[in-house]
């Protein structure tokens, strides 16, 4: 009693930042069916949003992870809920939008996928053909509408123009920051070990952080998330 | 000598069936290019070739693996060589074959790629869009009008119709064994670790295997190469 009492007036004096809080973190590539065989996707390794995740649960957060096909271990300790399509990602995460006070949006979501998924491979022809594309549901946008108590953290990969698109992401989706990197950059983006991002939020603020390690960035991104809880009084204990 | 002597009388005294050959393997899928962060790929874990080029170094072979972007560790004494694309496939068996005196052709490579690979992420738009697709080279066909001396294998991954696209390949590649499975199999098809193919040759024989390892099939299938080898008159010990 005695304890609580004192650790209520401290903060958190075990040094973990985010106990008590569910944060809901999406991660890797969406597969897009074109037939049972082909599809379509991307490059993203989920290598960023599992860092997040090993984050997150070290700082005393109830982690979910929505994950597409990578090959990663799901750190221990983390909920894991594993996806396919940009369909079934959408899903996910509504699901659990509710329950979380902080949702961190790594996954390379496809924006379009086929028109049509055939249920038998489609056998070539000789000549060119099409695939006839069709938008997915924008999630991060959904989320943006439907926030209530909730953070909400998007990233932007991009190849050019990367400062423009995230300043416009982060009004057009009604989130509290982006992460943006340029995939291109080396050291940066899908694949690798190490990443280069600068933070964006609504009051203006932008933070270029050196090529550091995913880890590294996990753990940065993690701390201004904690900071913005504060100034945003949405941290509890305070 | 007189060992050396008696060896080539009794054959393959060692037990290994493929001592001084050379086996080009492919194996995986490929990428094409719709943008620096999209692609269009399939579901080829590339298990089955790997296994391939296991079993045919374990009968003495020296073995030239083609990969596509896979999550497996090449068997150790394999030569590996990996590509991304159709085109990289290509050019990579092309320049193996003619020093390779059997060929499996495992793996799964596009018929199709995006007629433009932008250099650029293309940024989404509202509504819908096509990608346009242009033919790859059909590698099998062009080895079977190349091939010399080469035993010649290719795999057929249908989700219908089978058999019969299994025999028509047989023929129309040139081909001197087609192994054909049904993705849509329980226990067969990519990711998995078993398979259940039927073995198809010129001469009309058809070997419908029950579901086994992909170990075991890779066993069996270097088993009737072994074979087709001898009948063909192909083994230079006989």
């Amino acid at each position: 009693k005695i304890v609580e009492l004192i650790q209520k007036f401290f903060g958190n004096n075990d040094g973990k930042q985010l106990t008590g809080k569910t944060v809901l973190i999406t991660a890797g590539p969406t597969r897009e069916k074109i037939d049972p065989v082909r599809f379509i996707s991307n490059h993203s390794s989920g290598k960023m949003g599992y860092a997040l995740a090993e984050e997150a649960k070290r700082q005393g957060a109830h982690v979910v992870l929505v994950s597409g096909p990578v090959q990663l271990q799901a750190p221990s300790g983390v909920d894991i809920v594993k996806v396919e399509s940009a369909e079934e990602m959408y899903s996910a995460v509504l699901s659990y939008f509710d329950g979380a006070d902080i949702v961190i949006k790594t996954a390379a979501v496809a924006d379009y996928r086929p028109k049509i998924a055939h249920d038998h491979k489609v056998k070539k022809q000789s000549g060119d053909t099409t695939i006839e594309l069709e938008r997915t549901k924008d999630i991060l946008f959904e989320l943006g509408q439907r926030k209530k108590k909730q953070l909400l953290v998007g990233f932007a990969a991009e190849t050019n123009n990367v400062e423009e698109y995230a300043r416009k992401k982060l009004f057009a989706k009604n989130a509290d920051m982006i992460v943006a990197n340029n995939v291109k950059a080396d050291g940066a983006g899908f694949g690798s070990d190490t990443n280069i991002v600068t933070l964006f939020k609504p009051n203006g603020s932008i933070t270029k952080l050196p090529l550091m390690t995913k880890t590294a960035v996990a753990e940065k991104i993690i701390e201004e998330i904690t900071s913005l809880l504060k100034e945003m009084g949405k941290n509890g204990d305070c």
